[in-house]
């Protein structure tokens, strides 16, 4: 349960659509629910401003709808990342309101209160076409959580003058996503053209000595520009949480 | 040159206390100038907020001193990090007013025109006793860029209520910086705790397998929690950049 | 043949029901035997406690029923891990009574005497939801070798409170084995709360810098927490036979 | 403040030669002590038995005598490991009482309160005469922590008839750590004789592919004798912990 | 051409039963035959006592079948090693003399004239039932090349006595071969009790940690005993060939 | 648009053949195409003499052939590296005029004006058999970029004379391409014997020591032989697109 | 012996000054010496055009003077890299001529002859001040194999508008030399700006992530821009070495 | 105590130079000396023909001392390796008859019987004059070990014409050992030009991306030449022990 549900909430109390016991009835649900396979954290909403998020590798498709109906039960948002094809289709027949997306390989079902935006909007570049779907899974992911986001797409450092062309897309956006495989250049010189925060994403695109994503991951890590963080190979989901908190930092603090 | 100072010299013209002439000659500085061995970048101040950082490593003390007399001879301040005890000597001879800092391994000569203050402040956790220097060469950086720091140390996972005490500490931040060796799992549980963006720096503390830092790398990489991005081994001025320039965003933007 | 084997054996010539004739055929079983592909200690049981544990990966289901008749042969019970879906379905024709368990890849047979149990307790906890799979195979294996068995499933220290509402399980286990992928924090954080000795096993549950493993194998080694020993990625028999054999002296030197 | 520590107050007001008041005194001492680099866990000594251990490496010998003096201060038992020549000399001179040991760089001060001694023993048993110095870390540490030990020195495998001779050493142990640079093959070996839990040690000695203790310990971790868990490179005070807390469990579940 | 099969010639030649000319034929064919896809070395026969072995691994079956046809068109012994089920199948049906085998993934077919036979043994010894198909490659291949082949199955170190009972079998080697995977420790034990020399063969076989093998190949190359060298992981086929080589010093030299 | 085609379309104008109106309206195409998942890049050709080449890996084949039709659309010659079965399937039927190569695994659909042809000649080695769909790609890229081409095939260093016999090949070329897996000792030895530069490609051929290609990479960077320089692991098209370089940079310059 | 170094002989006897007979006593020098500790390989200089370069790390300085001697002696020029401030000296006091370069770490002595110089030129790029010994290490072996040399220093992508500035430069090499550490991204935005072979050396500048340039390394290797192959960390010698062969190729072909 | 010492002594009973009681003494002297540092395996000579080799390398000279005497006491040969400058001298004051060579960094004290001479001989092979201390370890130990050696020093893959001139005392040896750092493309080689053993010994020598020899032993053994297997990084003792296992070899079956 967010803030925001609980703000409507008391809201409706307010109102009169919604009697105090019926509301007390939501607000007495355990904060932790325990199923045989998983012990689920409804604190998370209140205690981090989300839900927990679904990561599906390794989980069968009958524990990811389980632990998806107790979290919808609730009135939250519902995302479920690295969903492959059985998972998604499972979500869909189980949730028809639910958003697919095969490219992100993701799953969402928006919460009863829609979450509030930040002010800002989130960038997302990519070096190439390859980068694509780890792009896509950050965008979902950024969507979902409340952001209004921007692309910049194959953009890679060997024609750098397609990235210098879009110096005003850059000015804009209040936090920068770089997603790159192979040697993972973008994120330097993308911090070096722009004065807020680059959250970097190596991927597992590229030749042998690309080791998946382990030679991206090191070039960014070892970033000469400041201002520049990584993230793990292919986690778009955890780069656009993080890029998320920063979004949301401007309209909160505020 | 900052906007800060661009700034005050145009409030001096308004206020007749400079002649348009005289700001001309400062405004006409070159933004690029080059010295045998180095080519300063005088326009990432404007660029990016703040002028370039010298690190230290690799360099002479005779280059790290003249870059530094480039820089500072345009107003801006002045960091410089992993400096040794040679280097700050220099430093120190050269400039009485540097700020030197055995521990973090940092010069540092403040600027003409003070930086601007971000709203929030930035905490900085650090595991162990032994990750200290790591966490003073953020500390400095972040006042350097302007930033309230706040400190919680050796507050490691192996005595967890130490932490856990300390939740008021954490809810007041705006980003938090957690530093840490070892099996580097720290900003995992605080990423947990808080809503805000965490900051990771694995330290080069520990036995052999801890591969000088590799192993709490891989960790901090690797976190359960959302909202934990990394950067370099023992990279305390890197993830205090980062920090300043999301704390400033919630100044700027605003 | 293990001990209680013996024991028994005994017990039936003292009370008649075999004649010591009988009981000498079965004690002069060769120690070792030999087929075509293996050679099996049968000693084991008597040398250590338990006979050999089959790891089938690697072998052929013919190999497998071929080596576990020999050791049922001897009415001790048979152990099979890594028994994919051939191995187990295999096993289940040759042997109705055995036990077979799909998410720990395990079959088992128990022995003619059923083994002694441990006076304490063995408490396996679990960082998520997909690490079920190697818990398993610890639970099988510690429940075969004599001890009762405790659980606590997706703890992990992103949510550290749901771990802290435990500490009775915590403290009533004589031995925990901590079972986590990608970061590998659990075991410090449990390590720092009991006083009993903690098994770590690393699981290759994660994104791409999770190295299928290594970084938690890592971590795990560089635990800050004192008490925490490691074993192999994916390894839950290994660390549930240790832990019975802990768990066991405690019932037996008493 | 260990469990022994406050019985025996306890014992001295039913014996009347402490006042209530006193006592009260000492068992009122905050649970958590800050100094301006260190946050002291005072508790940890009631919660696992042992006070903190001072890992040497990276603080300073200043640090190291403050946090000393603190535990002390509590008539706690000081174990300091990784001790250089320094900190070892700064320690003799504060404690004259302290014991230090260059081969094993430690410096133990005794608690006021002997600890309680666990009714078996831990053999400790090294491949080679240059594996000595961390055998002799889990030495000191094991008898601080209250624990008989034995030892088999140089007996690798490369001469197997010198451990296979040492029958009734290793079978009188409750646990036995295993000590082994360059292969690491001992534990395995020594894991496939006894019926007690093995905790393996890997040191860093050894030619170019050894990568200082990497090869041994992969090879630990590879062990196919069931029963071994692995530690740290040379971490013989990791090792010796975890031995004395099963130790311990054999004389306190009892 | 092998020198046993010149010099079967001549001694055709001396009997009548070739003329010279039919020899000379033969003996003028070129040293090197070029194909569109490979140089074949028919020269090394001649030089290093053997025919080139073909290794099938990414080549196509076309492609083996048309090297091993000119490999025997010179009366040369044909070995294909990583022979898969497409591969020998062709193999079988083009030479229908070739001897497959399955679990070695070999396919052989024997010289015109018989290869001398090495005056010693060779023992293949391997560790666990899963290496047998790297042991049989090894065994394979050195009966090819002329030599006696003796083996020791499943005596891994664990049961350090299944191996110690063997001491005659060991000690009536000229050579011995030892085929391992997990910690890879069984050539230092074999490598300590004869004075022989000992190839060792590390495999693929473990856990997560054994890396493919790398875990079991380090802890070869760091043998503690005196007189093992290494060869590549699973690589059978190339122990076997320095092993026949040692072995033919034998009976050559003398 | 390559140099060579704006030359001929001005040779039209010249002639009468085009009129300048045709020829602008050509000439003012875009230089940069933003398709939904790519920006085209079409100032490359201009800017460094060939287009932008498709790596199809992480593609799928309708965005492959979209960007084809984009840059086949400006006359330009359309080279797609990594063509799996499926896309060079797609680009047949798009483009019937385009060259499919399975073993290279490349599609290649020709300009409009054929590219100038470099004055020498660009030799490729390979080591083995096994190596020559690496060295395929080489040699249709190299093709493809205007480049006369020559092959040696199967000349590793286990039989060096097959090497040694062609020294006058290797004395020809202007530039050697050598394609090596295994211990990828080839490039050193070739390196030592011409005075022309060596581009070396490491391929992931051998058994599991070769680590996919790092062994033979790490090799060709240490080679002792002066003038070898490396590219990525199975690299074809990167080493044949520089060796490209370096062979019009004999015919241009002059 | 130089192909200039005959020729100039030659042209001596044909003007007069010198009689067949002494040089015939110069061309009879046999093409290989042997040291107690070297195999000097003097026809090398005819075979390659350049003669051995000694790489000093390693060898002792009586060794390196000694096998300077030899070369020397033949007329030929001696290229010393890595050589240490010992080596330097020893050099400078037997050969007054040699040219030492302390930053470079080189000793030079001049051929009899004057090397022929290659038409185009070298541009060496280096990304940062601490990048400048391997730049020069690369600076005094091009200007020593007869090329002319330029140079742009401190030019990292982290300020990309320092490179942009420098088209100039950029289209005027005939081959480019980059330097870089750190995330190692500056030869993949060179390669994209000019149509020249580009020649990529990693150094060992960086953070403890840069792993000592294997980071630079792999991220160079997998450049997403062509044209760009790669040596060995820290080898501007090597780098150099085939620049200079790209160059030449262009004066001699021709 | 070696099989000809004991030929020796009871040689010496049947010329009655010795009593039988005399040489019972000598023969009662127990097969395992306990030392608090060392338990020494005497029986080694016996079993594998040489006594121990004391590896001084992690010992105090002292150590080395004492377990030299106690070796020396039975009239066996002492080898030690990895002799620093402290430890030989300590050697020699108390051996003046040890023989001490600082290249090798080795001292040697001959036994009081010399021991049997191979038939055949070693010949040892390096590729660069830095590889010349390993080489220097394995000639003394293989001519302490009772053969005879042989060298070629200094011929490299680079100047391949170096090797070939030498194919003769290629031909003339019964074993090879190659010492190589940087690429280890030698042992290849030298496996494709002989018919006997060869044993590859990678040495740490190289820029950066050797990995201090890891390069070089990954070459060697991928090596495409049969007949090549692998020792540690450095370690020309080992190849040097199996080497004269395999010599002796020759004699011994005989």
């Amino acid at each position: 349960m967010t803030p925001e549900r609980v703000l409507a909430l008391l809201q409706q109390v307010a109102e009169g659509s919604l009697t105090p016991a019926e509301v007390l009835e939501q607000l007495a649900l355990p904060p932790i629910e325990e199923l045989p396979f998983a012990t689920i954290d409804h604190h998370r909403a209140l205690r981090q401003g989300y839900p927990e998020v679904i990561f599906a590798a390794g989980k069968t498709k009958e524990q990811v709808v389980a632990i998806a109906e107790r979290i919808a039960a609730r009135g939250s948002g519902v995302l479920i990342t690295r969903a492959g094809d059985a998972v998604r289709e499972a979500i869909g027949e189980r949730f028809p309101a639910a958003e697919l997306h095969a490219v992100a390989r993701t799953a969402y079902l928006p919460p009863d209160e829609p979450p509030p935006v930040g002010r800002g909007s989130i960038l997302i570049v990519t070096a190439g076409t390859s980068d694509i779907p780890v792009a896509e899974e950050a965008a979902v992911t950024a969507r979902a959580l409340g952001n209004t986001v921007e692309r910049l797409t194959d953009v890679g450092v060997a024609g750098i003058h397609r990235l210098l062309a879009q110096s005003e897309a850059l000015g804009r956006a209040s936090v920068v996503i770089v997603v790159a495989g192979m040697e993972g250049a973008l994120p330097s010189v993308v911090g070096g053209l722009v004065r807020r925060p680059v959250i970097a994403v190596p991927t597992s695109v590229g030749y042998g000595a690309s080791l998946n994503g382990l030679a991206a991951l090191l070039a960014m890590l070892n970033s000469c520009a400041p201002g520049v963080s990584v993230v793990n190979i292919d986690n778009g989901y955890g780069a656009a949480h993080q890029a998320s908190q920063i979004n949301h930092l401007v309209a909160k603090i505020r």
